[in-house]
């Protein structure tokens, strides 16, 4: 098989490019480990910032998350007994977020890709790139007992943290920066209305707390929980009596729980890989960077590389100009760091740090403080949630 | 002796409330432990905001201040070999800082003083508050051979970090919080015209460095040195020829050098004691709080303690209403907690820190883009530096 660009994985990411990509009329083929159901079944990112859902539309696969996501204007932090708004709307100067999950955003990407007859190959086993140096780069991988060889112009790595793609760079070349948290996230998915329309981040001396939501029928919440925490131990009876304790008391009150239809523990970690480019081959998303959730900026920070890898392919097959994919790696990776910056923010101002000296403690009550003080730290934060610009 | 209000510590903030209550009739005494001399050649500060100087003119001591002080609009980041400019000015809606060094400022105070024939007692011994939780509190001090006793309605203690009046307060009562950093600073003074009509904070991979200065024709520059370094290893040559090295080439190029009339090591520290209030006690300045003086934020966050001890003295006195002085301490923290904020995010800003993990120094590079990417940052930069409405 030869075409264009064969992109590895086929989450969000893979798809979201292969469906701009075929309306540039630039041919792909995505090559997915695991099934569509595997895919589907995981319980991600549910937040979209205004530049993704943009690029959403642009792929022709807005419609559905118009129709069903929801914009939100703003969220609530609740903290010491008290619950602020951070309106983002005024303090963006006019924008928002979608909230849309991320199973339902894929599954509407995998639609539009069988609508044009895009080329998705499932449980593609053993995807190993190879010759990335040279200008005849191969893909290849095992379909039962045979071994097929896609050639391709360019590689794209979209295979998430623990893909191939990044492996696939020589250890002397990535440079790779990480910063592990003392704690992870227990998250709850249930068929319950959520206890509010607008996401509440609570900062609590037992441990962070979020209120979030898929739609206005499935709740997502989470909890601060120490690394050593299993699963296991939690049971949903226990979750929702934590959950509520980390609460205001009218927030508590009016909280509807339910059995858990998922429920996973994620620990928190930031991670970047340097260059994201390696001859021919591109990395995007997860395979190049992890943020914490706090700040909501995983997916979106994949959406990012998508956007600028997006312009770049167009320009370099429609104008010859390779501009955008030289400066690709550069350009990213700017927008990432603040991605990354943000999301260690949210983080350090949210969460109980068991080994933190009382000083930062009183630093971090007074981040807050000084955050609602200051409409210009409102316009801050504000901008950085919503997305910086491209 | 018997007054209303007995001040311990004739610095700047003890001066300057003993001014400005005389002058709405109020009877101070201020007890020095050191001579007029020995306080005059202390080399401090030299960054004042906007609020501070207003303090000064109500106070009838801001003749000097605003006829030799220079109003500064802006100050310059050096970084990654550029040199990025904070416009104070237009960021803080107008705001500026007047550079008008504390030597100064305190010679202009104890003039005041002298002038209005106010008592301000030099080479007062062993100071010591007593009853200060009764309803007659009295300070007694030794003269040579003579204790002399002042019985008074308040006490305020600012007598700075190492003074006596936060040590008389009980240690079960008081509750201390502090942060130390793996560094100083090395400060010059110089005789010199200033490399930079506004300030230069520059931050280098061999360590921190600041162009600032007292006049046109007194210069102040610091480098940050590890704890370890004593003053006597730092010739000025060799001070200079470090100076320059963290400063971008340009900058280097021009600087005029010169022989230092004044050489120290200063170790950073953040330090922040509450209550504030013991009794009768009152503390204020660096008896209650210490920041590291990136952030210029030291005089003026006793300036700022002395502004709600004024007003709440007046309302007391004047008006029989003594919500302020029970409200002083939370309100007096609640702005000096942002201080220390600010201190500690610029300090973070632009020091090497020995101990960071790489990806923490990516996030420090990263804090810096993104400053100089986003006007709320800038804004948020200015409104803290100018200072924040009390």
């Amino acid at each position: 098989m030869k075409v264009q660009v064969c992109i590895i994985g086929g989450g969000p990411s893979g798809l979201l490019l292969s469906q701009l990509l075929h309306l540039q009329g630039i041919e792909t083929v995505v090559l997915e480990k695991y099934s569509r159901e595997y895919v589907l079944a995981r319980i991600r990112a549910g937040v979209l910032e205004h530049g993704f859902a943009k690029l959403m539309r642009e792929a022709q696969c807005g419609e559905r998350m118009d129709r069903e996501g929801e914009i939100h204007k703003g969220f609530h932090i609740a903290h010491d007994g008290v619950m602020d708004h951070v309106d983002l709307f005024k303090y963006s100067g006019g924008s928002s977020v979608v909230v849309y999950g991320q199973t339902e955003l894929t599954r509407d990407l995998y639609e539009a890709r069988e609508r044009m007859k895009g080329n998705v190959i499932h449980n593609a086993e053993d995807v190993t790139p190879h010759d990335l140096n040279s200008d005849a780069p191969y893909v290849t991988y095992r379909d039962g007992d045979k071994v097929v060889r896609i050639d391709c112009e360019y590689v794209i790595g979209a295979d998430g943290f623990h893909g191939v793609s990044r492996k696939s760079i020589p250890k002397d070349v990535l440079r790779e920066y990480e910063r592990v948290y003392p704690f992870g996230w227990l998250g709850v998915l249930s068929r319950t209305k959520p206890v509010s329309p607008e996401l509440i981040y609570a900062k609590h001396e037992r441990g962070f707390a979020l209120c979030s939501l898929r739609s206005q029928v499935l709740s997502r919440y989470y909890i601060q929980v120490p690394l050593t925490d299993r699963v296991e131990d939690w049971s949903d009876d226990a979750f929702w009596a934590e959950l509520k304790r980390r609460l205001p008391g009218e927030v508590a009150a009016r909280m509807i729980t339910g059995p858990s239809i998922e429920k996973s523990i994620a620990p928190l970690r930031s991670f970047v890989a340097e260059p994201m480019r390696y001859g021919r081959l591109f990395l995007a998303g997860d395979a190049a960077h992890i943020v914490p959730p706090t700040g909501a900026r995983g997916l979106n920070s994949a959406a990012s590389d998508i956007y600028y890898l997006y312009h770049a392919m167009v320009d370099h097959y429609k104008k010859g100009d390779d501009a955008g994919l030289d400066g690709y790696s550069k350009k990213a990776l700017a927008r990432i760091w603040k991605a990354q910056r943000f999301s260690w923010w949210m983080t350090m101002l949210l969460h109980r740090f068991p080994d933190n000296i009382p000083y930062d403690d009183k630093l971090q009550e007074t981040d807050l403080a000084y955050l609602f003080s200051s409409e210009a730290a409102q316009r801050s934060l504000a901008e950085n949630y919503v997305g910086l610009p491209f």
